[in-house]
């Protein structure tokens, strides 16, 4: 496989299939909100609708902010004993799924998306991703 | 231990002395920068001095845009198979430790946090808190 490390930071790229398939395989990211100037991370249970991550929510910042600007969304693995690892980010719009875009809506219902915490989370929301990127540290060797 | 949950969220909050602990027991968080108005995450190996989070990073995104408005750091430990985790949020005003301020580049100097990637990391930055919060995934149960 081609490798392409970015010079300035000694890390490895990751491809945009690569990037997809890493979503795919997690369940858990951060999204990050700017509210008011000050970027906001929050750890969300999420899956994929096809290149979208969705999610769901209770009311508060991720419904009320979210939609207002652009959002990232992250995930990592990272090994801190061999001091390697990845991390996948999604930049994009997130948008709530309401009953005006019905389909969207039956569809994305339909996906294996459980809240973990005991709060109630009747919000559906959306990331539709304009950007994915990735990287990869491949160690000092 | 006395235990606050948060009705909207159903999250447990965790108080700033646990939250500090938190942050000494790990090595590496995400950084989110506000960049041109979208968020954008990076992880990061790091290490406190006092209550500042100091890494060190090559030139660009971080050392350019980082000390230009507020940034946010992340640390979490989700268990997938449970359920369950914690997050701890950082909030606050990253700058770069310069010889201006040759006491506390000599201090930081001293700290054990190494790139983990092979590119060359001259710059040490020193994320201030002004807000410190964190929220446990106490599960359904």
């Amino acid at each position: 496989m081609k490798r392409t490390i970015d010079a300035r930071t000694g890390l490895e790229v990751i491809d945009p299939d690569e990037c997809r398939r890493l979503l795919g395989g997690d369940v858990v990211g951060r999204l990050a909100i700017v509210d008011g100037g000050t970027p906001v991370v929050f750890p969300v249970n999420y899956v994929l609708d096809g290149d979208a991550v969705v999610f769901r929510t209770a009311p508060g910042t991720k419904l009320a902010v979210g939609p207002r600007g652009a959002v990232a969304f992250e995930i990592d693995d990272i090994d801190r004993t061999t001091r390697t690892g990845w991390s996948v980010l999604v930049t994009g719009r997130l948008e709530e799924v309401t009953e005006f875009d019905g389909a969207t809506l039956e569809r994305v219902k339909q996906l294996p998306v459980e809240p973990w915490s005991g709060g109630d989370t009747p919000h559906w929301m959306r990331l539709v991703p304009s950007r994915v990127t990735g990287r990869r540290i491949v160690g000092d060797g």
